[in-house]
């Protein structure tokens, strides 16, 4: 048997993963289940992760970019339009189960107040106009900030949060999956200064934009890939910021960008574009 | 000059304009900008405006459907894709200007609470540093909501809302403009049962998926407008629900459905589709 590493070596040693936070968000729970090894640092918001990363104050950073009910989290991908030097190394897909937590036991009929994001609130609707539909629905700042309200609040209240918010504020889970869709998952992207080495399975993600709006050119773009094979796993167009009607478009593509087909369908591509910008090659997750 | 329409007579026949609610929100003042004379009824979710419509509460409704800070509205989108007998029938953008409110003149040093949405507070994130560098950001249901809140709050308060939410609640503008980004607009969609008359200035929303995923699929569905020359204004991918990696694309496409070249592209695209379904035409907004 290997000895065990002393403490503060292994704390000197693991690598500082930044991750949206307060602790307790989904965030975490996706950063544990890429690196439960890593050191986690909370940051405030998905820009202060990226500013950690530049900093040297983490050498990787986790951020949410995509939910299938909610959409493309656009702080991420214009991150990823705006800063040079960060790329995507990782990504990990995890399933979003809210639960219902409670101080203590509660009798579902005394609740007065429902806490939670207003997104978890929207998306556990039916749930709560069910089991308390006199609470009153109350805003806060995270899922993990809704606990710490639910604990200070003055009259008999729930909250609505991840599984890793109730063991990190010590309180009881009382019902689980309770959103009104059951198929509600997290894309999170791992970044970093440097993407991936090819695994045999990866994906890339990269954005392009043309000097002029024409009919044909997305065409053109996309038969760069379809004339090798390539698929597409996602496509988006985000509009520039300065006018509305010009559009930066996002690909995710099978293969690395050191596959040779990839390298030709991106040198093309790049040719046909005024920005052009690869974020990064890395491994698929594996469900 | 003509006679004034007796007030009952006007009520009775204005049309009913179903909106996302509460009142002082920005999809109110869509709506006013949309048709100023229409009988405006607040409605508490998206999928609540859409039963509305179906039950004959209202003849038609204002949604939003992209903002250009946080993307596209997903519930918005969604609605679309399920529901047979929605059709989008006119489009609002709106550029969205966020206003500081107090109850009264205050005290910047004095302000201990800033309220609003989670998404209006982010969007302020440097103007609240700045200026009120000490006060808790509190959460709210919506940036009306954050109104009624900031009176409610028993320490100084201000407000981050719309325009609209201070004449509504008498409350004091104390700045303007404050949003990080100038560059904050968003899109509304006027739903009905029927789509609009070509106008000569039109725009087709649509969406379509493949029944087995492969490459090159979508680069043929784009070649149906690449070569009639229509200009393609927006692409987007959304995940069916099942699985992740099955997508239904959304496009809108300039002209009216029933311009010949834009039938002609979509007869060919719905042959090559397994789901096809037009939103809607309806003439392009002009600024």
């Amino acid at each position: 048997m290997l000895a065990e590493t002393p403490p503060g070596v292994d704390d000197i040693m693991s690598k500082r993963l930044a991750y949206l936070g307060p602790p307790g968000t989904f965030s975490q729970e996706a950063a544990l289940l890429y690196d439960e090894k890593a050191h986690l640092v909370p940051f405030p918001s998905i820009p202060a992760v990226a500013t950690a990363l530049h900093s040297g104050m983490a050498e990787e950073g986790i951020v949410p970019i995509e939910n299938s009910l909610e959409g493309s989290v656009t702080h991420t991908l214009d991150l990823l339009i705006q800063e040079d030097t960060l790329h995507i190394r990782y990504e990990v897909v995890l399933p979003i189960d809210h639960v219902l937590l409670a101080a203590d036991t509660v009798d579902a009929t005394e609740v007065k107040a429902v806490y939670s994001h207003p997104q978890a609130l929207a998306q556990c609707r039916r749930f709560i106009d069910r089991c308390f539909p006199k609470a009153q629905h109350m805003a806060s700042l995270s899922t993990a900030a809704a606990v710490e309200d639910m604990r200070n609040s003055q009259v008999p209240s729930v909250a609505i949060a991840s599984r890793m918010a109730a063991t990190l504020y010590e309180v009881c889970i009382i019902a689980q999956n309770i959103q009104d869709n059951p198929h509600n998952i997290t894309r999170f992207v791992v970044l970093s200064q440097e993407d991936h080495a090819p695994t045999g399975i990866d994906r890339t993600s990269l954005c392009f934009s043309f000097a002029h709006d024409g009919p044909g050119l997305l065409h053109k773009a996309l038969g760069e890939f379809a004339l090798r094979g390539i698929n597409l796993a996602k496509i988006e167009s985000r509009p520039a910021k300065r006018e509305l009607g010009q559009y930066i478009f996002l690909i995710d593509c099978d293969g690395h960008r050191t596959d040779i087909p990839v390298q030709e369908a991106l040198t093309n591509l790049k040719a046909l574009s005024s920005l052009f910008k690869i974020f990064g090659s890395y491994p698929r997750w594996k469900d």
